[in-house]
């Protein structure tokens, strides 16, 4: 401790003030470091910042290295504070806990461990052996708030499902003609975009690929806000996934105008049509003659995506319902009355009693623009 | 004026102190007073409250007798705050002008003028003619807001009609096998009580009646928070209003159970079936083989109802949403998804293009228990 003499409430309260700093700079990273997570750190010596520290992107430093590198000789003999453990092997940089042991850092005050059980506790266990006090789940609620799809994967092998839909009031997302351009308003748009921005994937099905030529990209200039803190050549285009088990897609497709990763899932891999180089195909099982989700979620997971965006027509999200992978439904409410005739928002079959209807929990009910925006998770 | 000398601002202070609780006062009366507008008074003489009143029920004391009564003698150069302007004319009670003229106040502070374009101002004029100052516009906002059933009636010859809906938060009101109870939480049904309470009158249509076995009433042990106020003697029972132009009601339905005023509405009166004395028959035009719901409206309006609450099922709100005829929306969404096989909310005919699709403005968002209520209203 810098300061041991201190009452433990005035301790916590500078704790919680370093911490809240770490947690803002780690928001920095929010819509570029998938699918690492985000992560903050404060270096505080005699009661003064030393050095500030952010995880950017994957590959490039970690938000510790980032920080010591600002502290410099400084770093000696000063506090950490990390929103997240640090870790302790090597990957593609050297373990952070490391880096702090030879910068000579005498404590680090930690968010939350590790969510991985195979390695969490290791960093902390690096420092204490090095002679470095730690303290553990300071402002832990809203550590863990910064990467909720990390924390999933790592923790369960399950990656967070993130559902989108759009609607009017009294749930009709197009006209029985199909007419649906645009149910919600422009505000409402800017915020599905920055969804996409911190997504790993957007998964969608050939029908809205092929219907609304949908690129599924993040565009810049549609991202609102948060355009102001981040340049466009830093944003990151999530991979694409799209579900096409009848191998309905073709290369001229709006989507393929935007050149980054796509994942074309198929229930029997196709080899007739010459795709770009940012394509590839997978393979899933076959369930009642469709892709099988459940499969592909776990494929996906495989491929370290830890936050998916489902972007989609009623079936396929009604599908991903009724298998029960869907963590958080984001539904914006169009102000407007579209009538019966209207196309719905899922379609959930064998769903016939009450009983079995699907469950949720208002997590956050707001007006986004001129719409309602429902964040509601699925009780499982 | 009982203090000349203080200040502008000193003086608005004051206004609005003593109008909040004639306000405070009118809302006592705002389950019990229908069609009458809930109106509440105070008597201040010398910084102290020297009387309190609101209306409690048609055809019994006005809020400045009541207030006037508690006051007595000390009445006399007493300043009366009343949420709306006193009545100038004799109805089943004398004018409240002449009342404040007689006991002798000195100034009176008016929330809003009497919506009836017919006389308003008149109270105002009586007052001043025989020498009291008046102020008027005081909170108005919050003055109109206790009536606006009433309000809107008296200036514009057309009731208030709300459009209460229950769904699923994918817009689902039953299971394909008609199931439906209870989609909604408690908290949202004991609102609904609530909002019939302080109706005029309620409609519905024959297929609620028959296929529920509705009653529609105000059921004083489901009315939640409002009960604590409210004795159960108190309670009004809504004139139910049933559109059955089928003839297809008979006695024996829950509905005339409860022995309160029911209007069954037709587009040929029926003859052969035997009532009950609270039960009678109003005849309205025909259109496109169903009741026409303009002119339900237009002689719900000349029985003086000011304040319509429709629970229905989708055809009827569809239709009275079709005809333009509904001013607000009450929708209480349940977290929960029943699918595309389920029944939806409204059946709105005619209705193909997206530019078509009903406007709403969004005024509130609330969560109520576990639900979701909307209140929007529909643009004109």
């Amino acid at each position: 401790m810098q300061t041991p003499q201190i009452s433990k409430a005035k301790r916590q309260q500078l704790n919680e003030h370093y911490m809240l700093r770490a947690i803002a700079l780690a928001k920095k990273g929010e819509y570029t470091t998938s699918p690492n997570p985000a992560v903050g750190c404060v270096l505080v010596k005699d009661g003064e910042v030393i050095g500030e520290g952010w995880h950017q992107k994957a590959g490039e430093g970690h938000a510790e290295v980032n920080a010591l590198k600002q502290a410099g000789d400084k770093a000696k003999d000063a506090t950490a504070f990390v929103t997240l453990e640090p870790c302790s092997h090597f990957g593609r940089t050297p373990p952070c806990a490391k880096g702090l042991i030879t910068a000579g850092v005498k404590h680090v005050v930690i968010g939350m461990q590790d969510p991985n059980p195979l390695v969490s506790g290791r960093g902390i266990t690096m420092l204490e052996n090095a002679g470095i006090t730690t303290e553990v789940a300071v402002l832990e609620s809203a550590a863990k708030g910064l990467n909720p799809g990390f924390i999933k994967l790592m923790s369960t092998d399950k990656p967070l499902v993130r559902c989108k839909m759009a609607s009017s009031l009294d749930g009709k997302t197009a006209m029985a003609n199909g007419e649906s351009k645009w149910i919600t308003g422009k505000e409402a748009r800017q915020d599905v975009q920055r969804y996409r921005a911190k997504s790993c994937a957007i998964i969608s099905g050939a029908d809205t690929v092929i219907i609304d030529n949908a690129k599924l990209n993040v565009r810049y200039n549609e991202l609102g806000f948060i355009a102001n803190d981040l340049k466009e050549t830093d944003v990151r285009q999530p991979v694409r996934v799209i579900i096409d088990s009848q191998n309905r897609l073709t290369p001229t497709l709006a989507l393929f105008d935007q050149k980054s990763p796509i994942i074309l899932v198929r229930t029997k891999l196709e080899n007739g049509q010459q795709w770009p180089h940012f394509v590839k195909q997978i393979q899933v099982k076959e369930r009642s003659g469709k892709a099988d989700l459940t499969d592909l979620i776990s494929k996906l997971a495989e491929l370290g995506l830890n936050t998916l965006w489902v972007e989609s027509g009623a079936r396929l999200a009604g599908a991903f319902l009724a298998q029960a992978l869907v963590d958080e439904l984001v539904l914006y409410q169009a102000p407007k009355l579209m009538g019966e005739n209207s196309q719905g928002l899922f379609d959930i079959e064998q769903l016939t009693h009450l009983q079995d209807a699907i469950q949720l929990s208002i997590e956050d009910v707001r007006m986004i623009g001129a719409d309602i925006k429902i964040t509601a998770t699925v009780n499982k």
